[in-house]
């Protein structure tokens, strides 16, 4: 079976959000708007960053996954797709390490 | 050419992890750290919120590409693999919209 | 009548921690541990800064509130007295412009 | 000798609103404007969660400084006066615990 993907998440957010806000989570997420969204993400980096400090890898992986997950939420509230944001992430990566550094620094 | 993914982000964060540290911006932050990396996580979470709430796209695929980068580098320091994030999401997607609420509520 | 002040605050703290948890948010808190406390200050942080963004008044002042608020539990649970970030200030405030800049940048 | 107060740390903010830039770390943040302070207001708010994490009392005091100096930037750059935040905070401490819990909840 092809592994879960990133691009599967996507689809599955796709498809809630057409469905009940009572029902869905991620529905009522997207109709309460990109402060919310931007609190649940500025939340979940939080957890992230505290449960690497803790050296707690299970609780590490569900920090990471709840942030993986309120970001694409945010994405498609903006109509931005995770596409986009591979080809950026491809764009700096194929700069040399040198450069890179520039780069981010500045 | 097959698209860019985050497995390609990984490998190249991993064959960095290898390089000197002078040369490459990964390396660098991977020998600073677990709290520097978090605290560049926070940031750059910062900036993604700050870049949804302008409305401006351009700003708000940078900085979620910044946020992936920074997240890969520092599961990559817990050597927590990204599928293990994906199959976190997976088994959660997996769930009910219904299962799913009461999950991340709890 | 004398204005309310942070040091008001610190007591009202101070004196919630030995109430019953089930009666004091702060004493619940400050039993549920730093890592708990450091979420709930990264959250009003958040808040904090869409608030800002946003432009309401109202809200700027209840985020700024509550982020004040979480500072000094957070601050009580290691025994770092507010005089003491007061001292820290006082320090930094005494130095010019320019070194309060080279300070801060290094 | 008066013990420093953040009613003074608000002062010297004030006076160096009026400087130039270049001699002021505080007028060049007021002029980078709202999005470039509540950057840095997240900044500190994650360091100061790593101190608190990490256990070291020093550090613990410098975040929070920073924190707290990074807060009234943000305050005065929205017109807000530290005295409007605490009269808020005098409100709410007024309330009882179980008050308390019940507003905060909500």
């Amino acid at each position: 079976m092809p592994q879960f993907s990133l691009a599967d998440l996507e689809s599955i957010i796709e498809s809630r959000a057409g469905a009940d806000a009572a029902a869905s989570y991620t529905k009522s997420l997207l109709e309460a708007g990109v402060p919310r969204m931007g609190k649940k993400l500025g939340e979940e980096a939080v957890e992230t960053i505290i449960a690497a400090l803790s050296g707690d890898r299970a609780s590490l992986i569900g920090e990471a996954a709840d942030l993986v997950f309120h970001l694409l939420v945010l994405l498609k509230s903006r109509s931005v797709a995770f596409d986009d944001v591979l080809a950026e992430l491809a764009k700096r990566t194929a700069m040399s390490g040198h450069e890179e550094k520039a780069r981010r620094k500045s």
